[in-house]
């Protein structure tokens, strides 16, 4: 594949970053990649393990001269970053994103931009249960979406040269608008989290069950939450607090719908239960079919076979 | 290894009965193995696949001279499939099944049990989100636990022979009171699926987020909560309203846990937050630890490697 971007600089190097260096890598999108974390432990781990072309000690550093800067750093912190680096930003590069949350990031990064910077916020959509820089793979991204949320007036030839490279990266790009992006999200991704982690919270909590039970006996349905909320504590942290509006909202929609069956299984109510699971049946082929998942009857006992 | 039982007749044709047939052959556990389904469909697709050494007609005939019969049906109709195939059990046979809840099957089948039969309640920890008699494998319960639920008074020599059978399926088999099961059940399993069916309710009645996006965008997090929530229809609900007290115990102190993470959001409370998350984190660890998951960071996305 053609070369996209001849000095790309990621700044935080976890399972996104490190990941994104591996795709880029795999198919010669970037001409030098530069590193930058601000953990000197980070730094080294990447240097050890071959992670970026040149790992930086300052942000600065990493960021001169480059023609793409990929904030990867929780959410929480998108706006102090980018105060930082924007002196140091080269007129007419790229400066984006990979966050969960698009319109608090877009609130926090807008005033430090410099003239003559392209700001395109992005949010690729892929992730496991792990992260920091030896978590990354070259296949992360691939056939995952990566919605990108360019803010108005933002010169197309940008916004074409940063979809190349995602899909260079093996990502399927669409374009939506920052408060619908945060609304997806809170549906598909957000939500979800918070629910398991309060799941596997309670399961802790309980004293008459035992912790071993619940460790041993967790393969149906359990398990599936812990996965889910074995994510990285500060990065969902900041998720949850900066698109509070809409988890909000549809928590208060969970809650509702949770107390309808609740309300059906204490009178009772075997049909509206039956008819209940029998329509969620159907989203699952849904997502079969789109090529999200697989049919396998696996259920994460993959690596056995 | 060794033959354990000469005579296993399978009620119901599902899932876990077609799994347990295939795991029998696999190691000869069996001599004849027979199987009935009550809708003429199941019985002829099984005789299609070869599903059972032989399919019967009658229930009757089925279990004539069995000197083991395994309730595999849904865990509401159970009490009703007792009484009609008691009169038909051979004296000294074994009687057990693989439902869900525990209290309640033993509560239905107990009343219908004649002199001289072992009744061993058994629940198999093991599953996937399909269903019906096509859908079952050999390897199904491998290295998945299997509760025994023996009531008072059982002779030994039967328990000892029933967990032979499952461990030569390749089951862990450990031994627990109903009411104990019925608690764990409900915070590894019941509530786990209930949540889950609820949260992808509440993804499909938002008019605001399309079918579509919640489909193509549910990568993280969403899609595991669908594997869940496309599992049997019919189980589900029996399982709930049989095993509605412990459930709403459940179901109870999870809102508790939720109402506390969302009003930690609402008020930006992030030390709460993180906490709660490093937590929970350190769970997902023990069931990696315990065998019951691999740490491999595939998310479902398994069978593209």
């Amino acid at each position: 594949m053609a070369q996209v971007y001849e000095r790309v600089a990621l700044i935080g190097l976890g399972l996104i970053a490190s990941s994104m260096f591996w795709a880029m890598k795999r198919s010669g999108l970037a001409g030098e990649i530069t590193g930058y974390a601000r953990s000197a432990e980070t730094r080294d781990t990447a240097r050890e393990i071959g992670l970026c072309d040149r790992v930086c000690d300052t942000m600065a550093e990493a960021v001169e001269g480059a023609d793409l800067v990929v904030l990867c750093v929780p959410v929480g912190v998108m706006g102090a970053v980018a105060a930082e680096l924007a002196p140091a930003l080269k007129t007419g590069c790229t400066l984006t994103d990979v966050g969960s949350v698009k319109a608090d990031v877009i609130a926090q990064v807008s005033p430090h931009l410099p003239e003559g910077v392209h700001f395109i916020p992005g949010h690729p959509l892929a992730g496991t249960e792990h992260s920091g820089p030896r978590s990354g793979f070259a296949e992360l991204f691939d056939n995952r979406w990566c919605l990108l949320v360019p803010v108005e007036g933002t010169a197309p030839e940008a916004v074409a040269q940063l979809r190349s490279l995602w899909e260079g990266m093996g990502a399927n790009v669409e374009e939506m608008d920052a408060e619908h992006h945060d609304l997806v999200l809170a549906v598909t991704s957000h939500t979800p989290h918070l629910i398991a982690y309060t799941m596997v919270g309670v399961a802790d909590d309980l004293r008459r069950v035992t912790d071993s039970e619940v460790v041993k006996y967790s393969a149906a349905g359990f398990r599936d939450f812990t996965r889910i909320a074995a994510s990285d504590p500060t990065m969902w942290r900041d998720v949850f607090l900066s698109n509070k509006d809409a988890t909000l909202e549809i928590l208060g929609r969970f809650t509702e719908e949770l107390f309808a069956l609740q309300r059906a299984i204490r009178r009772g109510d075997g049909d509206h239960l039956h008819a209940y699971f029998t329509r969620t049946r159907a989203i699952r082929r849904g997502i079969i079919e789109a090529g999200q998942d697989t049919a396998a009857p696996d259920f994460g006992r993959s690596a056995k076979k």
